[in-house]
């Protein structure tokens, strides 16, 4: 389906690690591996999902992990890094070592992406709510309009961002506006 | 009306360039020529319109030629330039050879804004839906609310940005919010 | 509450300042200053309040002066410094002349945030609408759904920003969306 080139998707990342004051990682080799892996997903799934994750193919499932993915900015900011370590930020950029980055991703969301019991949890029998492979290919997820108490930032998430784009409020700098509305997404 | 100086200008194409990595065209007498074209427009209109444009005065039919125009990032991501070559990527800019860039302005709202039978479409007699020049003045056009499916931003808008701001999806990762909502805009 | 490291907040700072092509203060002891200031906020507040104004520790009420403030941009574009003096344009930066930036903040928001009968208006007895330093705790805002007739970005907040961040639209492009919603927040 969508055709993109390496060229391309090397641009993207390197303006958006830009924007943010990020870097790429100072490793030739795996840069050229995310950009190849970022590039298949894009054309596989329409997304260009992260290269370190598995995809359902389901975007309402696959959203959070989809590159830049939710949990880049808060590991960053924590680690120096992002999970892939494809995003650093100057420390790490300049003493080229890469830090061990745990996956910040939710044990639920894992769960209900791959409908899969996960080996951390205690097995708990029949898990109702997890949907199997299959289905998950048709689960949506609700969604909420969010605003950011410091500037006035609206999105349309099943929950807010942990950082916020425009000013960089944390997550519990948001709350869900209260209006009265009947979503049908 | 609005008084704004040329430094003004070029520092506000400058950053926004930097914002998304693009670089200002390497042709300083270019570069001089459009940022005195986009004060004249913003003292004119009240908004910056593209120098290599047409406006109508009416801002929701002008609105996508406003730089950046929507067709920016496209055309930097497709030719290496935009349709004006202000904005430019970095092969463009240390090559300095301009592409040539065509309109991707539709047709459509080429026509609604100058109510013009438009010379590549066959003319087809009276068309009810274009507005005379005097018309265009006064119409207006239907907005709705479109969120990112991949981050979450939302806009309200006629239709959808080429390119997410925030995350840089693609425009057909937007979709309408629905929702029971009456606009009246 | 929570904790934060100078360090972190310097490169929060530094990042926002690019984004918007802006520079931070050449005086490193300012800079020093400024960071443990927001820093001491951060973890005082729960925001990072500019350290140059007083904060009720209601966040309503204190939104617009949470650094980056809303009177940053309109600063920068006017005498080349916010407020403070921490974010600056090129010029500041390379002159290190800091200019004098008269308070932007107005004199409604002071008054309605410290409960106090400001000097430069005549006083006109009992104000029944200004609340007393104890009320301010609770005192919510009346927010509304506010967007950028240029670019479509859309914001929930008392009043719309004075730059559009997405577009850079000046204040005055900004509308309220009509529509019939009873908003509780």
């Amino acid at each position: 389906m969508t055709s993109i080139t390496i060229d391309q998707v090397r641009r993207q990342v390197e303006a958006d690690a830009k924007t943010y004051g990020y870097y790429l990682t100072p490793q030739q080799d795996l840069l050229q591996m995310f950009s190849e892996g970022l590039k298949t997903n894009e054309e596989r799934y329409g997304y260009p999902l992260c290269p370190c994750r598995l995809a359902t193919g389901n975007l309402d499932l696959d959203r959070d992990i989809i590159c830049p993915c939710d949990y880049r900015d808060p590991d960053v900011a924590q680690y120096g890094a992002c999970y892939c370590r494809l995003f650093v930020n100057k420390d790490v950029y300049e003493s080229q070592n890469l830090p061990e980055v745990p996956e910040r991703r939710p044990i639920e969301k894992q769960q209900r992406a791959y409908g899969l019991p996960i080996a951390q949890q205690p097995s708990q029998g029949e898990n109702e709510k997890t949907p199997t492979p299959q289905q998950a290919k048709t689960v949506g997820v609700k969604k909420r309009l969010w605003y950011c108490k410091q500037c006035g930032y609206v999105v349309y998430r099943e929950d807010p961002p942990y950082i916020c784009p425009i000013c960089k409020a944390k997550r519990e700098l948001f709350a869900e506006i209260d209006m009265k509305v009947e979503f049908n997404g």
